[in-house]
């Protein structure tokens, strides 16, 4: 089943909003088989919701809103779509008294006269409970079972009517989809977008006729499969060995699934093997201490660092040598062993990680240009340091340096 | 000057990715006078995105695009808009060598083969030039004045064009605007909305006439001024006059503009003064250091500092007293005000802040509830603790420890 969505609001339209509706709807749709196909977003204009609607009739003939239903001048979804079924707006005194008494929980007040419009229904039109504010939804069909649904725009009662009205009438009209859109995403690092791309040949177009996408970031290079065909349980099946066949070529940049953080990943099997983590930070400043305690019970295994941003720092807490520093600098393979070494030494642990680098955007060389980062990892086998060179800016620089930085960690711990 | 924004690609329609390109492109573009008035999004599928562009010439005739120009498969924007305009695609070799050298800048490799498509530009196109990735933009335009700009989906990429081409040429065409839609953002940090808008009284609703916007989050209360009806130097000027008003009411709550880092102008306030910054955190785990380094020249004042997520390093590196943990517990005022003093001692600095609290969502007790977070400040006068109690999840609890930690210094040194 293809439906389209019309967001309407100045406040998306002029940016003050972002559209998180949008994404959230097209996913729980997208997983009992209903697929967005287009998305338009118009102001709080009465022409251009009725032009948007009647093209969005025309071309899918279902059409879900969000937007437009409060009580006030610039919300004229109501309005502008019963008119444009040809039908009368009626006040429901049902609806009337609902609101009525949530006023009345909600702020001991008498509803405000205002409020009025949003018990009119257009005659014919079914109206869908709202149990977390006062607009109820509204679903209006016409003879060819053309249909528009009315959702309200603040984000709360939107997923609630999503849950309780929406997905229940969608699933009964479409019953067992005879597909359904379903994706499977698997995260790689340390390649970049074209490497990748190059490394899974005719894969990176389709895996056994699914299309891939290609999502890079500072992360790494995201891979998401998607089944658009097949029956929900074909779709697991076919994904399955899809993702076998990828992972398999794609090798040990994969790193995880979906939603996975190298830093929960790490410290999870850090943990299983017994493992515990200091860091020691000079470019990254602490960003990768805050990655690894982004996570309930990360103390098990991370027991904390030195941000060793000055040099004397890297002496005095980490034991680097003067000598060190002074021959080699700070951004050195040689400094990056010792601050590894030193971190896990001073805090007792059995993994140091740590990344010395030039974040820019001053205080590159020739030499070592901006984007310098070398990592050391202690403790895995012996001490390993690792150089790269980054492009992209400060926050990106140092994203990717925790990012490697962890990959080491894992990729250490495979070894092993 | 209206136009419409089409943005492109499977991921944003199937939910996977929320569009916040949108957004950034109307703010950018209502600060010149230039609205977006109707804005849609298609998959990666040729035809669907053929339809939307032709309807978008169609209606306004002026039209810019994300999304769509990578190198792969699913990147199918350039021919299907170049196809639109009966223009041949074209090698263009100037692009070819941009991208090749930005290749063996970034990686240290060839250019693959498959990122040849990105040099293909439409006839009679103007190529515009991408200084962080490697598609460049195209604006292409028939007889009739009628354009479709193309940039890519990367935010990163899609702001550098933005900035560097579109305002400009979107700048030369309409002159100067006879009205625009400017607004002004003051930060507060430290009061909550209610009381925020209790103290502004009537100034909560409007300010000389234009609507004043509460947009609370992690780093406090924003307050968002918007002129709408005025000439761009009018609007200006009441933006001014208003801010004034509202900053006087407010009080010392008000930090800084729109855009502000609290972790920014502490640094600048630190440096104009000669004061050193080192941390010690617990809960936070590197991200009171990671925010104090997000900032080029951070190295002037910030020296570094200690995660002590385990108590063995605030003993150790800090010198916080096995006594007064056992007796006060991890988070409690006095250790907070040890590790403050600890940090500073040992890094040599003149300001020391410390953070130690309960992030969740384990952890918390009835005496310390999950939330519980002490801050404590040594080298502004004599060490001060603060201890607060957050609602939120692990994030945002972490996230305003380190907002309210650096308050504390903006405060300390305004009161000096």
């Amino acid at each position: 089943m293809q439906i389209e969505l019309l967001t309407i609001g100045d406040e998306l339209l002029l940016g003050f909003t972002v559209d998180t509706n949008a994404a959230y709807l097209a996913r729980q749709l997208a997983a009992i088989g209903v697929e967005i196909v287009h998305r338009t977003t118009v102001g709080d204009d009465a022409e251009k919701i009725a032009a948007a609607v009647s093209e969005a009739i025309e071309r899918t003939g279902a059409v879900i809103t969000t937007g437009g239903l409060g009580p006030t001048a610039d919300d004229r979804t109501r309005p502008v779509i019963a008119k444009l079924f040809g039908r009368e707006l009626v006040r429901d005194d049902a609806i009337v008294a609902q609101i009525e008494a949530r006023f009345w929980r909600m702020t001991s007040a008498k509803m405000p006269q205002t409020n009025i419009v949003q018990a009119m229904v257009p005659t014919g039109a079914r109206v869908l409970q709202n149990n977390h504010g006062t607009a109820p939804g509204l679903w209006i069909e016409d003879a060819e079972g053309r249909w528009v649904a009315m959702l309200p725009g603040v984000p709360r009662e939107m997923r609630g009517l999503t849950a309780d009205s929406i997905i229940p009438i969608l699933r009964e009209r479409i019953g067992v989809a005879p597909t359904a859109i379903i994706s499977r995403t698997i995260r790689t690092t340390g390649i970049g977008e074209s490497a990748l791309s190059e490394r899974l040949g005719e894969l990176g177009k389709s895996v056994h006729g699914m299309p891939l996408a290609f999502l890079p970031g500072w992360a790494g290079v995201d891979l998401r499969l998607t089944s658009r065909t097949l029956a929900p349980d074909d779709a697991v099946r076919a994904l399955d060995a899809a993702e076998r066949e990828l992972r398999d070529v794609a090798g040990p940049v994969v790193y995880g699934d979906d939603g996975d953080d190298l830093a929960k990943l790490v410290l999870d099997s850090c943990r299983d093997r017994g493992h515990t983590i200091a860091v020691a930070e000079s470019c990254t400043g602490g960003l990768l201490g805050a990655r690894l305690t982004e996570f309930p019970g990360s103390s098990d295994v991370f027991r904390g660092g030195v941000i060793a941003y000055d040099n004397s720092v890297k002496t005095k807490l980490l034991g680097v040598s003067d000598v060190t520093l002074s021959t080699r600098g700070a951004v050195s393979e040689e400094v990056v062993r010792e601050m590894a070494d030193g971190c896990a030494k001073e805090l007792g642990t059995t993994i140091g990680i740590a990344i010395t680098g030039i974040a820019g955007p001053g205080g590159g060389t020739p030499e070592k240009p901006v984007g310098t980062v070398w990592i050391g990892i202690s403790g895995l086998g012996e001490t390993r340091a690792l150089g790269r060179q980054y492009v992209g800016d400060r926050e990106e620089i140092r994203l990717r340096a925790t990012q490697a930085a962890l990959d080491q960690v894992r990729r250490g711990i495979a070894s092993l």
